[in-house]
């Protein structure tokens, strides 16, 4: 045993190495473990979320909505000609944005005193973790407290084996980098619809096919009815009940995709194919047989509310645990457990986590959804206000959308909120803190939202619940 | 005396039009009195900020933006070639902008039932109300209640008379429709700095001159200074304590534009010079002798917290009475003293107006800046965060700026947040919403922030009060 830690943190991606930051902040003694080597054999920090998730896909959604723009331009008169995307240039923008980023983590960790233990994470019992480095070298370290947060990997389908340059996972996904002329996507979910966005915008054919048969089954009905209606109109061909049943390679250079759906069996040839239907927590190697540590059925890492396994002092976070496989999620979890392993009060709202999808326009959300509440029987006042009737989103040209809230028709407590709209990711977070404040919808009518902006279709939304929108004929008056 | 209203609205801007409807919504028989024609004699709602301030100037900062996108996309790999303006079609966008949204009031007003009176209006004593149509003819009409929302106009400077397509004020500056090659502009305020921006995007030498030694006086220093130094890189070229002294009008088609600064007398040749030096309450011909509304000794109408003069029934709103000159505090007060008239209790909370300038970056701030909490003596804990350090906003090539958050030391308090950045505008509304909760640090802290958005920088700066941001190296530690 060559040292002893207070916390030892098994990955650093986004609920790692902000569990290791913020325990190092508190003053613990704070190691951080991590697989990942690039190619010269350096540590990779960041984990999925930065290297080959939320990051670079970011990125590529804004090098071509720029594009997009760029094409489109002619509508605030200004003139162009020859609008060309060069790709491998926008994915080389995307990679030194990814470098500049896990490099500043590793920036982070030398600046608040985190060791960095390069190597292969498994816990064994009375919290002794043994790290093997990719040179295939083992040591073992003790530690007062434990964080695993292995994350989570892509799920793969037998249907669909990836296959270098054609069948490829999200990681792959991110670098392709010629235009395809045809593009298949399996899973209509944040992935699929996130990069099969990226593509359309290119001029590909974009095929998306959805095993279910409802859309965005877990979002509110009314986004996903006209997420649906808007992606039609910007060529994603998104199939429903579209369930994949073989692929093949033809030449080594195409896929044929086979997929049953409601009218029987069918197949389409694309350029490349992304898999893109989930992803299943990563626990592989993580526990030794001693460790004392449990998964639950679904194979995720059992934990409580406030992400302690059963073991005392090892604590688990992220996406290997339950919940929402977020970056976001993961952090203010790795938050809570290092200020509770410092002896903090902490706890986490999971009533209130954000989601976002980042098509144009973006899909974003927080509480339940008008459906899960009619579900569970609560009565419920709902107020929705276009982005076409924001004079700002007008200026803008971005009127597509809307955003809708919900409250509680006996409280007035909002338990829900719903956009579509080209900044509604940025906008959400006015809703996540009204709700973390158990706003009423009166409370949002009563506060002061800066004019022009396309924030003010909140205040509307919150005002239209009670029929009272300005800048809209109301459906019910008081 | 050819009808009785519940209530008479004089002026049909952002504070008349809202007060207008919601009056209606809430069962009141209300009038809305208008004296603005278009040269076809229709009536033009919406006032100052529809057609001559806010909307048509965001739809030329939008324009001249996206055209800088597009002669710097090939960051993003997008090729282009050529990116000139149609200043003309630009502007024809703009109007038709502003044509749709005032239009849309007039169906609102239809859809509310507020009857429309088109003429000049005066208040007269037992609220009986005069309007003076556009032909010359007359009509009084009795009210319970009137609210006098009659705005300001911009203040002229002897120096720089007004003059035909050479010497503008806000509204002239908005149809320039060919790129000037030099533009002067007195006043380095909101208007200044807004039209400023547009034109030297378009490639215009635009030089300010702002009297005031100080730049951005009322302004959170670290924003006025963060702000000035990124103008100067978009070749703004503002010079402080520079008093414009006179002007000359050369050949018809140019301006020597003399001032004086710390240096001596100087001169400048310019091609259009605006006028911005601020604006004035509008009440010229608004009272009659026998009203019994009083002014103040500024030339506001004098009213209290809850927008009541010392007439009872008649009250007033907007750019004509103390506090800030937004279209968004009229509104809310239009939307206050309806709810009172109609007998519910109503208050404004006149210290949480958020306030923007639609610069790129944008500036934006809501509550007491750093130097005027000192100055009451205060003591403040300081939270900063800078958006480089931001994934979202370096995927969106949007890295200027930061976000600064100030809490009492004593209680943790938030008392004032101030932006520099790329949509301050629409992140202040998170800021907003939790002051008007009023948010700790600590409750900002707590809440979930959606990964990745630039929202993240208002969490990091709140963390940063307490020397806690997840993603900076912090100047203090707990």
């Amino acid at each position: 045993m060559s040292d002893k830690f207070d916390v030892i943190v098994i990955g650093a991606g986004p609920g790692g190495y902000v569990a290791a930051i913020r325990a190092a902040q508190l003053g613990l003694k704070t190691a951080c473990v991590e697989k990942w080597v690039d190619d010269k054999g350096a540590t990779v920090l960041g984990g999925t979320c930065l290297n080959v998730g939320c990051i670079p896909s970011k990125a590529l959604l804004e090098s071509t909505h720029q594009f997009h723009n760029a094409q489109h331009a002619d509508v605030h008169g200004i003139m162009t000609s020859d609008v060309t995307m060069d790709v491998k240039k926008m994915v080389a923008r995307k990679d030194t944005i990814v470098k500049n980023l896990t490099g500043g983590i590793a920036g982070l960790f030398k600046a608040n005193g985190v060791t960095l233990l390069q190597g292969m994470g498994k816990l064994h019992g009375n919290k002794q973790v043994e790290v093997t480095a990719a040179d295939g070298s083992t040591a073992t370290y003790a530690a007062e407290n434990v964080i695993l947060a292995s994350g989570s990997v892509p799920v793969e389908i037998p249907p669909a084996p990836l296959t270098e340059g054609l069948i490829l996972d999200n990681e792959g996904a991110l670098n392709i980098d010629e235009t395809p002329k045809r593009l298949g996507v399996i899973g209509a979910g944040v992935i699929g619809l996130e990069m099969g966005s990226v593509w359309a915008r290119l001029g590909t054919e974009v095929t998306v096919l959805e095993a279910m048969d409802d859309f965005l089954a877990l979002t509110d009905k009314d986004v996903a009815k006209e997420a649906a209606k808007l992606f039609k109109k910007q060529n994603l061909d998104i199939k429903l009940g579209a369930r994949c049943t073989g692929t093949e390679i033809i030449d080594g250079k195409e896929v044929k995709v086979k997929f049953t759906d409601a009218e029987g069996d069918k197949e389409i040839i694309v350029d490349k194919l992304i898999v893109a239907v989930g992803r299943k927590p990563q626990t592989k190697g993580l526990l030794a047989d001693d460790s004392g540590v449990s998964l639950d059925e679904r194979g995720f890492i059992f934990v409580n509310e406030q992400c302690a396994t059963g073991v005392p002092g090892v604590y688990a976070i992220g996406d290997s645990v339950r919940g929402p496989m977020l970056a976001h999620k993961a952090s203010e979890e790795g938050i809570m457990v290092a200020d509770i392993i410092a002896g903090h009060h902490a706890q986490l709202n999971y009533d209130v986590i954000p989601n976002i999808i980042y098509t144009h326009p973006e899909l974003a959300w927080v509480g339940k959804t008008e459906q899960e509440l009619k579900a569970e029987g609560v009565k419920v006042k709902v107020g929705k206000f276009p982005f076409a009737a924001s004079g700002r989103a007008m200026a803008a040209n971005e009127t597509e959308g809307f955003v809708k809230i919900i409250a509680c028709e006996e409280t007035d407590r909002i338990l829900g909120v719903h956009m579509v709209g080209a900044i509604a990711s940025e906008l959400i977070g006015q809703a996540a803190i009204a709700m973390e404040f158990c706003s009423s919808a009166e409370d949002l009518q009563l506060t002061v939202f800066a004019h022009p902006t396309v924030s003010e279709a909140i205040h509307e939304a919150a005002l239209a619940v009670d029929g009272h929108a300005i800048h809209m004929a109301n459906r019910k008056k008081r």
